[in-house]
């Protein structure tokens, strides 16, 4: 399967099966600087070196500790600093093996070195299969907050071999799914027919996920190709994200992202419903109770206000909510007063005690 | 003067007198990052910041060391943790106020703050106004390297105030105006005309350099916009540089960049000479004569040789000569024989000896 990216310039994904073997069809380059962290790079990074440099690739592999501390201006400078020791130069490329934190990692650095050379992404996990696949978004935290700093740099292409979520947690893979949930929701009720058929995760073969990865991609790649840096419509993959960040805010991240959405897309269902759009909390009450995101240890509105106004994609201090008329139809609204959000937090509160 | 950059997207480069007074009315955003070094921060910052306050502006001034050890990660992550703190979102400005180590830092940090902000340039040495101005360059250093890392990255308006270049040490006019005088052999003669006349110096009032450097803009930004990401003709720039980043690795950068660049020009001279195009050895003496570089300490070819091969800009190990036919008529050229290079290295070295 094959999918075209239309944004500046345009590149392909490819998702298929066993993709990871083949790398170096994909790979024009043939110095590659490829990143991995200690976990990935433990399952996959053996077989794909030497599936390059059986191909004729020069490869050298750059492992970073596995988890979100990786994401940091040391380990990026670290990366760079290496890749000038080795000698690569600006006709080399970059390949991101791992999950969004490689691939977030892996884009700046490719961004960056030299003023920028050849991005290549292989994402491992559901969610940078589904999220961060596609958008061109790379960036590193700051003691402050995520995401901070980074860049827009599109791979050359993404690569996705649907076989590696076999080895992915089944706690990682439900992460994942909540994105896949939300693109069906913006765009694609077949997601959601398939996501909410009873043996869901039994008969999450290979086969099942590579359409249901190709499908989300699809609706992620006409939203970002039809405002590639952010100043409109891209807003809508924003669904159930304010609260989110709030929530992962006010929790320092223990709550997990994935959680942080599923709450943030009931959230805003509830929102939806009374103002009057269709209602479909029923819909994710019975997809929260599929996801079993951890506990909400927060309580009162008054404490989680001031996070809800700090949003980095807020405008000029004007928050943006985006809700569904119905499914397939969002829309953005900065007119949800505080008493519609009190009642919607009330309402979560109530239905996940 | 007004001049148009014409790259993606374009903009402005103004050359007023007295513009560094009325900054407000060229910045559009209303919170600016504003960037420099402790030297022209005490000479300028003070009545830029005023004049921006004046106009409702709100400004944060963020002083980094003078001198190329700014040009660092850690001053980087120090900026963008500041500006962080200080509250800054995706609707601030960088207005970068300085030299070109400056411009370079403020650049990258204006690229990568939450994936790119508005950058604006304020430069106050001649080599900046004359070169950093124009092109999009920005950057840091490792430590194994100079620029090594960094991003395209256009400003929305480059504001040039030449009476800022009343308080530059007359060895820094200097070497800034290797570079116009490089432009001027690139494309347009009336700058060597003017430069050539034996006041220059003592007259380079304001109005004569005003006309000088809007020239020299003109000059780059032609060369710029006809090919933004550095594949082609942008290469024609690097006129005298391939000697000069050999000279300037030997030395360990003791010799300054204007000083290695203006040896790499007659250098380039003689070459051009050898080959049959036009002999400008005789005027490049004069100019060397009047820009009185610091001494050259290297006599071996041997030595200099593994030098001259390690430039970032050469292509997958072909190294390439940027020679004029005539004054205006830049060519490049990969199949300089070492002969070649021995015997102008060998001309080099008696005539400055």
């Amino acid at each position: 399967m094959r999918l075209e990216v239309a944004v500046t310039p345009p590149y392909p994904v490819f998702i298929e099966k066993g993709s990871l073997e083949r790398l170096a069809s994909y790979v024009a380059e043939t110095a590659v600087a490829l990143i991995s962290d200690e976990h990935v790079a433990a399952l996959y990074a053996g077989r794909v070196q030497a599936g390059l440099e059986h191909s004729g690739k020069w490869v050298k592999l750059y492992v970073v500790a596995t988890g979100e501390k990786s994401k940091s201006l040391d380990s990026f400078g670290s990366v760079l600093r290496q890749m000038v020791g080795d000698g690569f130069d600006r006709q080399g490329a970059v390949l991101a093996l791992g999950g969004g934190i490689v691939g977030d990692l892996a884009g700046f650095v490719a961004a960056s070195y030299m003023r920028g050379i050849a991005f290549y992404q292989c994402p491992t996990s559901l969610l940078a299969m589904v999220d961060a696949s596609v958008g061109g978004k790379t960036g590193i935290n700051l003691p402050e907050g995520k995401n901070l700093v980074g860049a827009f740099w599109q791979p050359r292409a993404v690569i996705i071999d649907p076989k590696t979520l076999d080895t992915l947690p089944p706690q990682e893979f439900r992460q994942g799914a909540v994105e896949l949930y939300k693109h069906g929701l913006l765009a694609d009720p077949e997601i959601l027919a398939r996501m909410e058929k009873r043996d869901f995760l039994k008969s999450a073969a290979a086969e099942v996920m590579t359409e249901l990865i190709s499908r989300s991609v699809a609706v992620k790649a006409k939203i970002v190709a039809a405002d590639e840096r952010e100043q409109g419509q891209r807003a809508f993959l924003n669904l159930g994200h304010s609260l989110a960040h709030a929530l992962e805010s006010y929790t320092e991240h223990t709550l997990s992202h994935g959680d942080a959405v599923a709450y943030g897309l009931l959230f805003a269902a509830k929102l939806a419903a009374q103002r009057g759009f269709a209602d479909e909390t029923k819909r994710l009450l019975r997809f929260l109770d599929w996801l079993q995101p951890a506990p909400l240890n927060l309580r009162s509105f008054e404490l989680l206000k001031p996070y809800l106004s700090r949003d980095k994609k807020n405008q000029a201090g004007t928050q943006r909510w985006v809700l569904l008329e119905s499914i397939g139809r969002p829309r953005l609204l900065s007119d949800i007063a505080d008493d519609e959000l009190k009642n919607a937090w009330q309402y979560l509160l109530e239905v996940t005690k």
